[in-house]
């Protein structure tokens, strides 16, 4: 298994830079027969794209994805599909200044480090842009999850820098641009997000995942298990500093007698858990939640080195977002789906003919959680 | 690869089941000529084991650990190292009511379900006794780390349910039960324990792991990170909820201006990357924080169902830890030890004639973080 | 994956060397629920047994199997099946003088040059007593096959030396110590035997692995086609120096109007494809061959080399069998069904709930090959 | 690890069918730093190219590989390298026959069981269209083994039916269709393969594979052994159905006293091992063989069955190569060099600093093999 493979059974291997001329992804270990076309994979694709509001990074792409195998007649063959995205908008004279130096903050050093070289255009392989072929990716594992299980995957922004962002609708996550599920308080995120662009600062943000009607007995444990891989996926997105399942940190503070979720024939009284014992999945609701760091893309000059290690100072121009988070919701949801498909193909492997023996709570009781 | 291996090239294939004959581990990938013996690996396994204060589980195993391959005359060879400990204190009939129910936040429900049956005893494969491979197969790594960079690891408690427990001094650590890094405030958390006890009840902690001269150049983006792949073993350790890596979830109301790690000639300046950039380990210290919920083996009784989903009421009796947070710093510190082992195979591998093209920063400036 | 774990879903990890405490292997991935136990593993174990005619090794192992994990109340778990197997004979002494030196033709040498080290003893891992705990796993895979599709698995002896050996009876090969399915010949075999130990010298071997009612569509192209899975399971067979599928070599100076089995509704015309088409298993019977290389320890002196390189003699003492190929059937059997066991589950895992949509072609016509 | 992709460190994930839009490969792995170019792959890409001679598919590809990613100003930098190869020259009527049918001796049927659909134009991903990316890829790995080790990597015809064809000299092997190293017999071997064309039939061929400075200690055992790896990636190739390593399938008959290659301080005195050793390289040269089944393709009739198993005939139109084998010295060239490449990082990864402690011995005694 290569770094740039993710999953066992159902692999998505990613290419590509952020300004080389094109960036992709082969999926591999598709069920076959599944009605796919480019469509299905348009819809996450935009909701991801940059330039689609004031707040976000101002490239225009179109992020257009081609399927170029893996599908006959409209149905998955069964055979590796390969998804392909040209890059068209890269400006790379935005970055010349940064070929010698390292940006605080960024992967520049680390891979400057490690390879003996790198790509500095647009961040190169580390570039937020590489999150696009996963995203599409990942389109095809939630259809395929929502056909089989009927399995829903959303997220949204629960907090804004200090601005914690109360639930109120799920509907409006879709209405804005920050993917939050509430009208009444947007105003006072813009506003927000305003001042940091005039400062040149950025802010952090955390972002919540949700997965209802997951099947059950997903999981592989005891390495491979369910909360395991999924940590595994969300701290591997650009500027995730902390994955928490369920309770997460307040679980810290928590009594025994609090904590562990009764069961009754009509429900989970709780969801502490977050929808897995044990690594397995219970039934209950997928809860994940990530914390998103500030981007290190700031305007205000930051004290580096150059190649040599001789101090300078860093100070970025060009396009950034003063918070990375306001796209993040998409990839968050995306990588819950990839790792939900590897996951229902292993347990069908390993336990597709096991007879269920329990009967199955159902997720949550009537009025709970 | 099976979920019960962990790694690409320095793997640990671990078995057992808590009340079988034994439990044990095999390694493969260990660098040949090394010095290795039981005694290497006993420290650790000491440091965790049962039955060593009144504050834990009161089953008395012995923990030998045996090694049946891969040593000759007291030199690894390049072949499987195989660990087998067997399990000598094992009171089934502690456990006899459970085979016809499932203990609420434990893995009982989930195994069944999925697997058809389960071995209930001791929580069969679930249970926490199976970390002893694991520490056993990480003291190989951490003796190789040391001996080839100077790396080391440790960790320790940071919070034990509400009691924040201030970092005073790293020698403590080894000196308590709780392998907390302050001796003044053993005497409130004995207390704590003693009361939680007599309550039947339970609580959560927060452990910190750290790492010291950790090479720089580990990790594999995109998908195999060394912060992703630090996320997945901590969160696949037993009671884990929540996992950190540097500032973690301060991060979100960091502004970019204060988060950013500037680097300076004679070191960085803070840690809230927590040691890696764009997932590859940047020299700096590396910072991890895990959350550990309360147990669920408590002693009041808690709403259930049985195999047939009829509501019942369970009430553990028994041996069980009033917070297992107390016993997870060696299992840290181990998990943490085999993602830096297995990074730094993978990392030789494809950079292992890779001219250093950059001055490396100092972990930090005197005086820093 | 490392290069002791054999499989993706189904795997199976050894461990041990030839004078080492013991060997065994870890199995995992195993479906649960299926009836296991020591006898299940044992009969295989026996068939392979050194010290059963007077033409094999004459070490005396009972090759004992202990399962220490994985099973319940007789049932197997899902989780890792531990498999133990304690060595009892070893005579240390019978390879002192090899400690300098290297044998043409054994392992020694590359093992020596890759590691910096190596176990001497009984060829340390490369010996060929590690057979024992892949005959075992194996065993496990033989019984779920069976009962899940019926499918029968059988080797025999086609050539020993350059006495090819007729196809007579099937029921013969558990008869004799050649694994022969010919009564007749066996007189021949023996007399050939005994004048090459008389010589000290040793043959080769040619040996068939069969298996009927075998799934359709295992195989997974391009890379993990089912023939190429075999190829690479026989091959990595100690002394196996070549493996045909089908008509093999014959191939070559077949035609096409020859070669191509034509398919009609009673079954197909011939078998030269030996079971696979484009790498997926047609439902034909697997025909499979290997060659076995005269054994290196042969009892007359060989030139070689010792540490420094300085040429000097070798001369092999001790146990020694005068064809290795007699005792391989039973491990060829066992490698075949170690990789259809895991080819089962793979394509299980990604075609699960394929409706088939056409219909199976039967085996063999009436009389055909 | 997905049937689609290659290698554990060095992988190599294909994509595309026959008659898609385009065919290609993802390489993962690749050590930074090497320069690289399309030039580089293109070599042994037109060395492959049908329509090349009378003797091969007169289908007119370009095959012209484009370098999507992992390229930075000329070096590979360690990220992904993204080959794609549009297709130009699909005559998808000349398939339209068999969309209702299956071709005697070809994969489509048993794709069509195992996925429950198939492309069937030109054979969809069953083609031997699809060697192309590999080839390309598998560029990228000779050039680093040469850099690296010297090692050079050539293949021959070294049988075409029953014409055997005696080596006389390498330096012919590129300068005829058949990648013969012999000038004078190639009229007799033409006008085999018109006969056969006019005959409407097709015959089989075997191929050498040879390396020379082979790096030393390469190869996992006890699964990952190089000679293990080399068949699974040999019997993978389309239409293989035998492999041999040095003596092959002739040391079923040879004595002990023969097949041991001696080892003197010039070097070893024959090459029956072909090059390993306990499945690790020893430094001889590598001795491949591999036979090469006659096409199905054949414009004689066949007997099959439809969709619903009903029988009937098929004839096969359109482009056809009488000899597949005549292609594929490319091909088993490319296999072998990604196995090498693979291995060669796997031996750094795990023994990168062992002080080899023992001289090498050369690979072959002047006059010798």
């Amino acid at each position: 298994m290569s770094g740039n493979t993710l999953g066992l059974l159902f692999t998505v291997t990613t290419f590509g830079e952020s300004h080389g001329p094109a960036i992709g992804a082969v999926v591999d270990g598709c069920p076959p027969g599944m009605a796919l076309s480019e469509a299905d994979l348009q819809t996450d694709l935009d909701r991801r794209k940059p330039g689609t509001s004031r707040h976000v990074t101002q490239r225009k792409e179109e992020d257009k994805v081609e399927i170029l195998s893996g599908v006959f007649e409209g149905k998955t063959t069964g055979t590796p599909i390969a998804l392909l995205i040209r890059n068209t908008d890269q400006r790379s004279q935005d970055y010349s200044d940064i070929l010698q130096t390292f940006r605080p903050g960024h992967a520049d050093y680390a891979y400057h480090y490690k390879y003996g070289l790198r790509d500095p255009r647009g961040g190169g392989r580390s570039s937020a842009r590489l999150t696009a072929p996963v995203v599409a990716a990942a389109a095809i594992a939630k259809k395929w999850l929502h056909h089989q299980y009927g399995t829903e995957i959303f997220g949204y922004m629960s907090q804004l820098g200090e601005h914690v962002i109360p639930f109120e609708d799920e509907k409006q996550i879709e209405n804005n641009a920050f993917f939050a599920p509430n009208a009444k308080i947007i105003p006072e995120l813009e506003a927000y997000m305003d001042s940091l662009r005039k400062a040149g600062d950025s802010c952090g943000a955390r972002i919540e995942v949700r997965a209802r009607n997951v099947p059950m007995g997903l999981g592989e444990p005891l390495f491979d298990k369910l909360d395991a891989d999924i940590a595994h996926v969300m701290m591997g997105i650009n500027a995730v500093k902390g994955v928490e399942i369920g309770s997460g940190f307040q679980s810290v503070v928590q009594k025994g007698s609090e904590h562990g979720d009764e069961m009754h024939p009509d429900g989970y009284a709780s969801n502490n858990s977050g929808g897995t014992l044990g690594g397995i999945s219970s039934g209950q609701d997928l809860r994940v939640s990530i914390a998103i760091k500030p981007t290190s893309s700031i305007l205000s000059p930051k004290q580096s080195v150059d190649l040599e290690g001789k101090p300078m100072t860093v100070q970025t121009k060009g396009r950034h977002d003063p918070c990375v988070g306001i796209r993040a919701t998409p990839i968050a949801e995306a990588m819950l789906a990839l790792v939900l498909m590897d996951h229902a193909l292993r347990h069908r492997a390993q336990c597709g003919d096991v007879k269920v023996s329990v009967r199955a709570v159902p997720a949550a009781r009537p009025g709970a959680k």
